[in-house]
């Protein structure tokens, strides 16, 4: 397998890094930076770039000032593309993807912008040029939110779905519990800790969650909708008397997507809401995550887990390449 | 897609109404039974199959006693194989499989017994005739344990297993639990009720579980265990005060299944244990099922849920078809 890597943050260098600890032989050719690129036809020496860490500059095979017209004909399987996320114009990741998927490069992204931006489209443009796009880890990382549906629930149709999948306000939520203090106190509290960024608006307005919704019920649903259709309620409102109440009768609150069907139509909200002890999501606590699947012939499946971290998104980088390309293997001669 | 279809049971019936249910348009060019076949190799009228139901041996395409070597050379894309199981031989089924892969036929099957005996050597026939073998409804049916395993969990190390895959045990001792009553009472009542077998020494001597086990390990962990090395302890030993201490601190017995490494050799134990309110499998409950992974780049993954019946069954069956054709929809041209 042949690799082009574009993007060098946290989870690229920990791609690099799981090749390496897993010693899997595949040939890196280039690794794209915002301002240059080290380029090897033959492969990188994976072993060197770590021992480079973030004076990448130094490789003797660094362009400065190399862009993406210097890497796109390189010939590879894969493009790995872990560039920062625009999730208005989903760029230059989402004219990264379309130049790759039109030279029959497979991609595989942890980006939610361009899959948020025009899914249907690059999904599109891979099926005329017989190659694929994994998406796993732009929804919940290491949890198999989208392998879960497109295979775990291949043949049935998913009726509904629910998920916690934002670490940060599950946190939140625990924590206001825990320490009975109000939700700016917590907030302020797991900003100074670092577990929530300092612009919280992401996570605790809920477009963390309506992002991934969205992106499950385009991919897993066939859908269409854009972010601007989900009904968004964000956890400020919640107080420390709700919890209370809610705890008093056995029930959490929690940060839920919901997808769900209204008259045939499909619709995402996003809210905090009580959920009791019954609820197949109810043990999701602290940074974990989980998804339940409502199907029609093979019931209700649920899942829960998936570690959270630079080196478990990478993995799911990794999960998705294993998996696409076993698609290779049998009947194909590439 | 074309379809030959061995054994027509409930699953097998339950297969045929899923594709006229769900008005998926592939030929099923045969169905053989024990005694007999109906052959179209145009694809039969499923709706007129389902016509027939219990009486297939009106059909105007029915021949009496043919038998494997009337079917063999019909030209199909996919065998499902669902013939009544042998644990100890896997015949006729293994034999059936065996020689449809060396025809380069798919094979989808939810028979435990070729797979317990011999998945290893199965899966290199089929590796070698470049086609593949879908065995997920051998393990929890719709709980969707193999792929859980084999997609969910790509590119990790599956460093332990621990399950819940047995609905007439679990429905035992939730009753035990419910009702208080004996193992013995409990079991009767079980029986009477038709959840329980006549003869409930497949489930309840634990057996069911541990050939699942067996089966896990050896596909998802690459082993080569025999069932005579599980550890089983049956449930019958459990006591109503035994359940009752249980709940009084929090926990619940289930029968669990359960796969380890001891000093890098991988071991299946198999037989009641007390479980506490963190343990991921707690809520599984009656008929629901779970199983849970331990990886060591993705985190802990678990799956619930499932339904449990012969349509669900079925709808596993599809499931594989559907995953391992989609493996076709790209870079191949058959």
């Amino acid at each position: 397998v042949n690799i082009g890597l574009i993007g060098y943050g946290g989870v690229g260098k920990a791609f690099i890094d799981l090749l390496n600890e897993k010693n899997i032989k595949w040939k890196v050719r280039y690794i794209l930076k915002s301002d240059g690129a080290i380029i090897d036809k033959e492969g990188l020496d994976l072993d060197e770039i770590k021992r480079f860490q973030d004076n990448i500059k130094l490789h003797k095979n660094w362009i400065d000032g190399a862009g993406f017209e210097d890497i796109i004909d390189i010939d590879i399987d894969f493009l790995v593309e872990l560039t920062p996320t625009n999730m208005e114009t989903g760029e230059p990741a989402i004219s990264y993807i379309r130049e790759s998927l039109k030279r029959g490069i497979n991609i595989v992204t942890g980006n939610k912008g361009p899959i948020l931006k025009d899914y249907r489209g690059l999904k599109r443009l891979a099926e005329k040029n017989k190659v694929n796009i994994g998406i796993g880890c732009t929804v919940g990382g290491a949890l198999p939110s989208i392998s879960g549906g497109l295979i775990d629930c291949a043949g049935a149709n998913i009726e509904s779905m629910e998920a916690i999948l934002n670490g940060t306000t599950n946190y939140i939520l625990d924590q206001m519990e825990e320490g009975e203090k109000t939700y700016e106190e917590t907030l302020k509290e797991a900003q100074e800790l670092g577990i929530a960024e300092s612009n919280p608006t992401m996570d605790v307005k809920g477009y963390d969650t309506a992002i991934k919704m969205t992106i499950l019920a385009n991919v897993l649903m066939n859908e269409n909708i854009s972010l601007e259709e989900v009904q968004l309620e964000c956890i400020d409102k919640v107080t420390v008397s709700d919890i209370k109440n809610a705890r008093m009768r056995d029930c959490k609150i929690k940060l839920l997507g919901r997808i769900y069907k209204d008259n045939e139509k499909v619709k995402i909200q996003v809210g905090p809401e009580e959920i009791d002890k019954s609820h197949p999501l109810y043990s999701v606590e602290g940074k974990n995550k989980g998804i339940y699947y409502r199907t029609d012939t093979l019931g209700d499946i649920t899942i829960i887990g998936g570690a959270s971290g630079t080196m478990n998104a990478a993995a799911s980088i990794l999960r998705d390449i294993i998996f696409l390309n076993s698609q290779y293997v049998i009947g194909n001669t590439k």
